[in-house]
């Protein structure tokens, strides 16, 4: 099959194995994939990961012992746990110890035109919910994650730094709580999204006196946790949601004197995204920025990597009719 | 008076005016006072105090409004709050905007014969507690505001890093919790004190496989926080208790991809930790290394800074006659 890798550098290929799924998964025609962070900090060294790259996607169940899903439009969930390990017993499968993770951890990925995941994994789609909206569940449920670690009231002052996708859609999920938000990002172009949403934003050049209690960064930047720290009340929270395969150099020290918490925020609930879509509570499409086939993955990514970029799509195995 | 200043370096002075207290201010005439490792941090340069150094104090009251305090034992706390601010108005005393801090910031230390503090900061000593017992309230009080942060269950797997002065104490206070709790440290002559209360206890070298849900980090150096980061589990809290002048190189992407939450914890409970000390359930006594008069101070922080230093005391206003 045609596949998109990454072993030190990221190339094409048109002869990868098919992938064949095990008694309990499904082989599932992949459709449509997004590009995330995550698969660029991958190309930068992070992880150390070798195989097909890519994890947000929606495809279509081709072979599955649970016959109802078969033909289904479906995302997954990139955990793929073991069911055994401590974290598996208290029903968090996200942090299974012996977890491969979908194109990022000992299991290959939605760039190429076949996957497989555990059933268990699966969430059918919708009619009303598009391939290219189905594409931002795996994102969006990240975005949901946070209210699963915090608890937002109306009356906190919450900051999201970072006007990237994931900020994006963070921001629109914390909007719906009702609490004071500010948006601080880097392009007004990326902003006015938000804007256009009733979301209050900032330029990072005005943003300097903002403080919050609760300051949610999306930035991928070693600058942005600064500016976190810098925003933050004291006895507030900092919720980590990048990765990012640099060091910080940074000074603890008024993390204590203010005592903050900072809180590392990983893979969220799939249904509450796929609800938030179906509901049109959120709005993804306004994210996309361009559409190629897999063949055309490197330049793909190349734009995905340029400073600025929106979320970037790979086209693989159904006809591309609405971007 | 008699005073230990530090303005860019430590110096003994003896004719340093005596403070006044203001209307809702008490006289204390200083007892005996402890060196922390936050004194020595400032003759590093950390938080660009100049003034009286010292926090940890016990006294007698000599001058105050409120007259059943005269001629009484206290101890006090060490932020003075302005009743006025947002955080003040919320009960959160400790972290009022515009606070002054025993020793620390723009207010005049424990480190003199006479020092003010408002009256509402104090807490007499009952009489079963010795002056040299009642000089470790309030580094106790710090060590029990972990309990107040976060919920330590009895299936909690509980790492206590390092064992100066404040791990020492935070071992014993956590300890009372019956949770699974190992201490590590670099001195085998400290962690006996631990042992003799039944704690278990390893020395760095040998503590490379130990994992913990809950690691609280009083090392006050960068490679213990390194380590801490190492030995936490996934969704496993780390609490930091020490204040570092130094900058941390870290990789934050393990924090996000475990979902770590990192706790900032400072100032806590007077009440509690004066309760312990009368109940006995904490002991102090042998964390004493040597008592110094206020003139050989400067011995006194020289031993203070030394590897492997036990608490450090500074006699000031009442004959010594105990250790």
């Amino acid at each position: 099959m045609k596949a998109l890798l990454f072993d030190k550098e990221l190339k094409f290929v048109d002869n990868y194995p098919t992938p064949k799924p095990g008694p309990d998964e499904a082989l599932i025609k992949v459709r449509l994939a997004g590009i995330c962070n995550t698969d660029l900090e991958i190309t930068r060294g992070y992880r150390d990961f070798k195989g097909v790259l890519g994890h947000e996607f929606v495809g279509e169940v081709k072979e599955c012992k649970q016959e109802d899903l078969i033909g289904k439009r479906v995302v997954g969930e990139t955990n793929c746990s073991c069911a055994q390990c401590q974290y598996c017993q208290q029903g968090l499968r996200s942090h299974c110890l012996n977890r491969s993770v979908l194109g990022i951890r000992n299991r290959d990925g939605a760039f190429g035109e076949y996957l497989t995941l555990p059933i268990e994994n699966l969430h059918p789609i919708p009619d009303e919910i598009s391939d290219e909206e189905a594409v931002f569940v795996e994102p969006l449920a990240a975005s949901c994650r946070i209210l699963e670690q915090i608890q937002i009231r109306e009356s906190d002052e919450v900051v999201v730094l970072g006007d990237g996708k994931l900020g994006l859609l963070v921001a629109q999920v914390i909007s719906l709580n009702g609490c004071c938000l500010k948006v601080v990002g880097r392009y007004e172009s990326k902003l006015e999204i938000l804007k256009k949403r009733g979301i209050e934003t900032f330029l990072v050049a005005g943003a300097n006196d903002i403080k919050a209690n609760i300051v949610i960064d999306c930035t991928g930047t070693t600058s942005g946790f600064e500016m976190a720290t810098r925003m933050i009340k004291p006895m507030g929270k900092i919720v980590l949601k990048s990765t990012v395969a640099a060091k910080y150099h940074i000074d603890l020290s008024p993390l204590v004197v203010d005592e903050i918490t900072l809180i590392g925020s990983r893979c969220g609930p799939f249904a509450s995204a796929i609800r938030l879509l179906r509901n049109r509570e959120v709005e993804v499409r306004s994210l996309i920025s361009t559409a190629y086939p897999l063949e055309e993955g490197f330049t793909a990514f190349e734009e995905a990597s340029a400073k600025g970029a929106l979320k970037v799509l790979l086209s693989i195995g159904a006809p591309f009719n609405s971007i």
